[in-house]
């Protein structure tokens, strides 16, 4: 009995010490994570009133009328949270075994409509893509038996429609239900931005496209698409077709065509998601030399080139012929009035800028350039990726720059455990002694992927929900911030993805969503 | 011409300094990953004599004939290397854009098939089943034009119809190839498991037979089933049903019936794979305590009873009825010899081995019990998981005992970069002063992926190929320890794992393989 004893006096101390498996949780519901909301909208509004009154919504008749403006973009996103609300394959499920199932509901009423009126003409050339000025905001009315959703443009009602999804649940008697609510939302930064690297690693049409639905999903309206680097060209070139040929990992399969350049970036448009593409000078462009003789600085070695290669080679009047060309092109083909330039870990040259501006585009660059002192535009945004942020963010305002910060949101530097809250934390008005017209100037962030270790096996699975977290720092107030708050919220938010056919992967540790991942 | 200036500098420091890119460095092929090898098998075979002369195989008539012993095993098992290697999909394909691309092969000869020689009876009851003592081995001769697989065991040919499917490779030509090699080939340690954790969060029955598969392909042949701990019983007892009804996460969607344990433990055995299960008490028993009254120990506050719980409660007589009860129906349930009773961070009660030892089962048990001084029986197999894993090798094998090694191979904990390198480099004879008869107690390892963090979503991706690492140590021999040379091999293995449908994860930073994952 001697081991009986111990055990026994083992568990006594375990029930007074609180401490024993492996979380060291003391109490039963704290082996759980955050328990979900039901029907709680993520990012949260910045107005969001809701009640505890119920109504239900029948699936069979429900109607979604346009009462404003309207075009292809409003009507697609329609058809598309119709089917997301609704999902098509479940209702046949549900009405073959439960003939009568939204018979049986609890609900204190229905909602039979969300009328949607956008203000705004939509259908014009002018406002046929997002912009860095878009408005986005829309008020939201839940009720029975007409719900209202109201924008000024557009993108607001993308913006609405995808919350009233969100605010819609299964009700205990497999009906969908939602709370009569009042909405008044904007965001709190227009720039909202996920980066993914198709270089270091080559990433599918398709896991791009997934990945701007999940960025719709959480309000994301960027998609900086860090293209090529110095491992691979994946960009099929009109111009210099021997590129992407040459430089692109593993030939066509391994390079977007200019067709599915085009296809993905009307796919973000309908979205209102602008793409923003990267191509990163001078440095970072080992890839591009194989396909443009005499493009990079030849390397020596005891006095005779080594066969290596330094960054675009700023000697040669060709190179500036090449790069007018070329970015010639990508303003062509990317409809944003933005280029990411890069200009990382190699200083920069003032020539490329003079190109930029005399195709009468805008442009973003990392932090190093003004770093190093180059002379850049006024209305330049500057990307803050490196530690220290706050303070350069503090001098890159001070300079009247606009600033983007990604430092708190290398969402690719994996950690055990809950690291979204780390992620939930940082905030870009976090700057060493900021004015209001600092503060201003602060146009967003970005959550970075970058692709040393994901590809199209784990790219969705790493990325969401943990950029979720981004997603809410930067559209909602800035008093939401309390993560703990938030992780039931999140609980919710994840089993959403998933039953949208994502893989978000746990976030909030041991937990669980009614209907988990199944794709596999 | 300043900044021309100071960016023709930059780049000549560049030049000589080697050092710029967020990965630093200095030329063009180290910016990308380990080059896969062709055709070449993980784990490495104890004795691998491969040859440059180059076979080709015609899928269209390509045998598989049986010369000696036979069973479902074995026929199951040629069916599907048949279409692992062939792909009847994949053929389709190819034999429309190319009606005659066998026909180009630059090959020095054909091999037409492998005959498949198992010397042993494999249809009997007492081999249905692997077994902690089953011969592994085989010997494979690929040869024009009739390649030879000879084995003791079933177990041995699966193990090399394995190896034989991974020396295939296609040609520049679109041509099935292998090159003439010799291979003789056993495991070094005779338990090389996976453990999965069902309780923190639940895994989808076709994940789990997913993870079956990347097994058996890794030459691992446990599957160590962590099935329910304090967070979610789902295992359906078939006495005690109340106990998944009330501890499972979500009811029957959460639970594993009897029916769908059968069907893995069955997928499991067509492979070569043991299932053992593991019950974890008398601690980690939270969720056990919902459905059978009394169980486990009251917690107390002032003097009263708090509404917690502690450890399972040893002063019961109840309680050692039910756990002779519901031991005997898991003696049942699961077939292989083996049962995991757990004992982690809680101490043992000796009544619980009594009740095994009444089974006429073997057990394996957490390092704590022995720590903490418990008499187990003399055939125990202790799983050695703590820091400090070399003394704790050494301890444990002095005194007689089994040992079985995870501590290192922690899978779940995450961290940035190629960490695979890190579990390559850990090995079960890394045992303080032992002797030899102390190693040869050492049994082997197992990869753990506990699930605080992992369900049906990231599982796979997050499990391969970095248990690959684990799989070789286990496997190869002892001297096969360089993970630098190991590393085009690893990613090789990881495309294999690709093509075969794994969502197997980058982990030699950027590359890419020939075939992408295309699933989502």
């Amino acid at each position: 009995m001697a081991e009986l004893t111990m055990f026994g006096l083992l568990c006594v101390c375990c029930c007074f010490q609180f401490i024993w498996g492996n979380s060291q949780l003391p109490l039963q519901d704290d082996y759980h994570g955050a328990k979900p909301t039901r029907g709680e909208p993520w990012p949260l509004p910045q107005i969001y009133t809701p009640s505890s009154e119920t109504f239900s919504l029948n699936y069979l008749s429900f109607d979604f009328p346009v009462t404003g403006a309207t075009c292809d973009t409003l009507t697609a996103a329609i058809r598309r949270y119709e089917q997301i609300i609704f999902g098509d394959a479940e209702l046949d499920t549900r009405l073959k075994f439960f003939p009568g199932f939204d018979r049986f509901s609890s609900a204190d009423g229905s909602v039979n409509s969300l009328s949607v009126h956008v203000q705004e003409a939509c259908d014009t050339a002018d406002n046929k893509y997002p912009a860095l000025e878009s408005n986005e905001a829309y008020n939201l009315t839940v009720a029975s038996p007409t719900s209202q959703l109201v924008a000024k443009t557009v993108w607001g009602a993308l913006r609405g429609l995808e919350t009233f999804s969100q605010l819609i649940y299964e009700g205990l008697d497999g009906q969908f239900e939602v709370n009569k609510t009042v909405i008044v939302d904007f965001p709190r930064f227009q720039y909202r931005g996920i980066l993914l690297d198709s270089s270091r690693h080559f990433l599918t049409v398709e896991v791009l496209k997934k990945n701007l639905d999940a960025m719709a999903y959480n309000k994301f309206n960027v998609f900086h698409w860090h293209i090529v680097d110095d491992q691979a060209f994946p960009y099929e070139s009109i111009l210099f077709p021997q590129m992407s040929a040459t430089g692109s990992y593993f030939g066509l399969s391994h390079t977007y065509t200019q067709a599915q350049i085009k296809a993905i970036v009307e796919y973000a448009r309908l979205r209102g998601i602008r793409v923003i593409p990267e191509f990163d000078t001078p440095g970072h462009t080992q890839s591009w030399g194989k396909g443009i003789q005499n493009l990079l600085t030849k390397c020596y070695s005891s006095g005779k080139p080594n066969g290596n290669f330094g960054p675009i080679d700023p000697t040669l009047n060709s190179t500036y012929a090449f790069l007018a060309s070329f970015f010639g092109e990508v303003a062509e083909v990317f409809p944003d009035h933005y280029i990411h330039l890069g200009g990382d870990e190699v200083s920069f040259s003032c020539c490329l800028l003079n190109i930029i501006n005399s195709l009468k585009k805008g442009y973003l660059i990392w932090q190093e350039v003004i770093d190093n002192g180059a002379t850049v535009r006024a209305d330049t945004i500057v990307e803050v990726w490196k530690g220290g942020y706050q303070a350069e963010l503090a001098k890159v305002t001070k300079m009247g720059y606009h600033a983007l910060l990604s430092s708190c949101w290398y969402l690719n530097l994996i950690a055990y455990g809950s690291d979204w809250k780390r992620y939930y934390a940082c905030d870009p008005w976090d700057m060493v002694n900021g004015t209001q017209k600092q503060l201003d100037l602060v146009i967003g962030g970005e959550a970075c992927m970058w692709g040393e270790y994901v590809d199209s096996t784990n790219v969705i699975s790493r990325t969401w929900p943990r950029a979720a977290a981004v997603g809410e720092r930067l559209w909602s107030n800035k008093d939401v911030r309390d993560g703990t708050k938030a992780a039931p919220r999140m609980a919710e938010h994840r089993c959403r993805l998933i039953r949208r056919g994502f893989q978000a992967e746990p976030v909030n540790g041991p937990d669980y969503c009614e209907h988990e991942y199944s794709g596999v």
